[in-house]
């Protein structure tokens, strides 16, 4: 593992997407999520997701010109055409489009069809949020996950995402429908760890802790069993039908051709409702009587959802982002002059 | 268990609510969301639940004759004030609003403070569904389920409604945040059975399939752990932070005082955004794909959420509503007249 500065991890992304056909200011602008999203911690779809990500603009999955339009809509709805774009830059997009339209309708929705792979779910959250905006989003996927009563992956693990601004640092929740991604079982495979729950089906359909087991299977567990799984079909639903665009059944199950995605980005602006500081004491008061809340293991304590962000990202803004020496040199491969 | 008609049940549960301080018409529109909600199968949330409702009528819990009122608002997005009335009729009024409020701005959204136990969160999405909306809605709790990371109740289950309309049946998901109700851990004792899936902790902090040793404990689980219990937080957040009302920490934990809930109502209005039959085409294409998928058990389907509801009312209403003799003794011995 090696520390690389911010800015240098930037500039080099950027480089990369120049040369792969974005115009300056949107390889700047793509770049930066990605090393925002290592500098915060979610080292799966930051840098590490960099490699798959041009392979996407080089296969034709994603269209690096290409910007979203809006097709339709109605006050505070509108519907979107992400026209195959950059998945990241196409959400930031339509939840800064969001905002817009709460600005002038209390609540705005936009809904996103034709898109690609947003990266870090959490990225849309803090954008609301860190604008004094609630936001809530979600998307489809490919097939990655079996229903709940099924053996085959035919649902999608949807991230859904919910932001709350608050003056100490937001509560964001950034949560997959499946209770391990194939990235965190890779994980404790390698560690030689059984998982702390079970996280899936052996081979035999037995549930199990062994990360290697599942692997094999293709059978992770939804998000509470049943319940995750019902959630996820409903994300699915609602974001399809209100982007009219591709469920999660006519997505490509390859990874590097998971495309045409279909999105929700809402906003909801508190003004109109009453004295924004009444919200934020309720927030601190809610994260005060977690951190009072009596610990499982002594000496720990209960976390709000996001609450070691600011932490991790003012470490990796001191020491540089933490990226492997494999990846980088991936990376540096990428370039072609 | 013995079989009453639904016009019986709904004029017997009528009676008691004009004895109790109700306006006839109200008690008429009350009464029957107790006696739909036993028809369209949620049994512990409809009839059985009706001689508690009238214990937080006669404590002064809820409040029988107020009635919700708009405090602020911009736009699509309005605050209301529930009043103390009774959680179902404030409920289907903000979600009854929050559609009118989508008729003209696309989106509305109503945040309900101050208001009162919902009895079944599905009829507000049903409500929506059958009108033509997507409905999402959700309600915070008294403290009913411990955080992750913690021993003692301090969060809510919080229950999350999701609707999407469909010709051949709306699709409903109405999900709370533990994995098993305190009321499902009772039938699984009382059958002598052992839960499916571990449901919680025990008294020595072991993960349990053992209903009784988690009732002892009070150590239910959160749906997935440590993501079910940042989205229970996440939902009281925004849900109190919307009404400025009060938070789960906030809330008794005595079921009949639990009062003083704050809710969030959302209706979403297709009608800009492009043809409806589209909107249906997906959502019957999701669901044929989910019954075309590979069943874990021969001869088994899987199902989408809600799938089962109109099987079931449909029996009920040939056959009956199903209430069990103790419970009906209990509820004629209600009446004082």
């Amino acid at each position: 593992m090696m520390r690389i500065c911010f800015d240098r991890v930037y500039q080099t992304l950027a480089g990369i997407l120049v040369q792969e056909g974005f115009e300056t200011g949107r390889a700047e602008a793509c770049a930066r999520l990605f090393a925002e999203t290592t500098r915060d911690g979610v080292y799966t779809h930051g840098i590490n997701r960099f490699p798959r990500f041009v392979a996407t603009l080089r296969n034709g999955s994603v269209d690096a010109a290409a910007e979203p339009r809006r097709v339709a809509g109605m006050g505070g709805l509108e519907r979107w055409d992400g026209c195959k774009g950059p998945g990241n830059l196409n959400a930031q997009a339509c939840m800064a489009r969001a905002m817009h339209l709460a600005r002038t309708h209390g609540v705005g929705c936009v809904a996103l069809g034709n898109t690609n792979h947003w990266m870090r779910g959490g990225t849309y959250g803090w954008q609301a949020a860190e604008a004094g905006f609630l936001g809530i989003c979600w998307t489809n996927t490919m097939p990655n996950l079996p229903a709940w009563g099924g053996v085959e992956p035919v649902i999608g693990n949807n991230p859904l995402v919910m932001a709350v601004p608050r003056a100490a640092g937001p509560v964001v929740l950034d949560m997959a429908m499946s209770q391990f991604s194939y990235g965190a079982l890779e994980s404790y495979r390698k560690r030689g760890e059984m998982l702390p729950v079970d996280g899936g089906f052996d081979a035999a359909g037995r549930l199990t802790r062994d990360p290697g087991a599942i692997e094999e299977s293709w059978r992770p567990l939804p998000v509470g069993y049943w319940k995750g799984s019902g959630l996820s079909v409903v994300l699915d639903m609602m974001a399809t039908m209100l982007a009219l665009g591709r469920a999660t059944h006519q997505i490509s199950g390859d990874p590097v051709f998971e495309s045409g995605l279909s999105q929700v980005f809402m906003a909801l602006h508190r003004e109109g409702l009453g004295p924004e500081e009444e919200g934020e004491r309720i927030a601190d008061g809610i994260v005060e009587w977690l951190h009072r809340a009596k610990p499982a293991e002594p000496g720990s304590r209960v976390r709000y959802p996001g609450e070691r962000t600011l932490v991790i990202r003012a470490e990796n803004e001191k020491l540089g982002l933490p990226v492997e020496e494999a990846v980088w040199e991936t990376i540096l491969g990428l370039r072609t002059a």
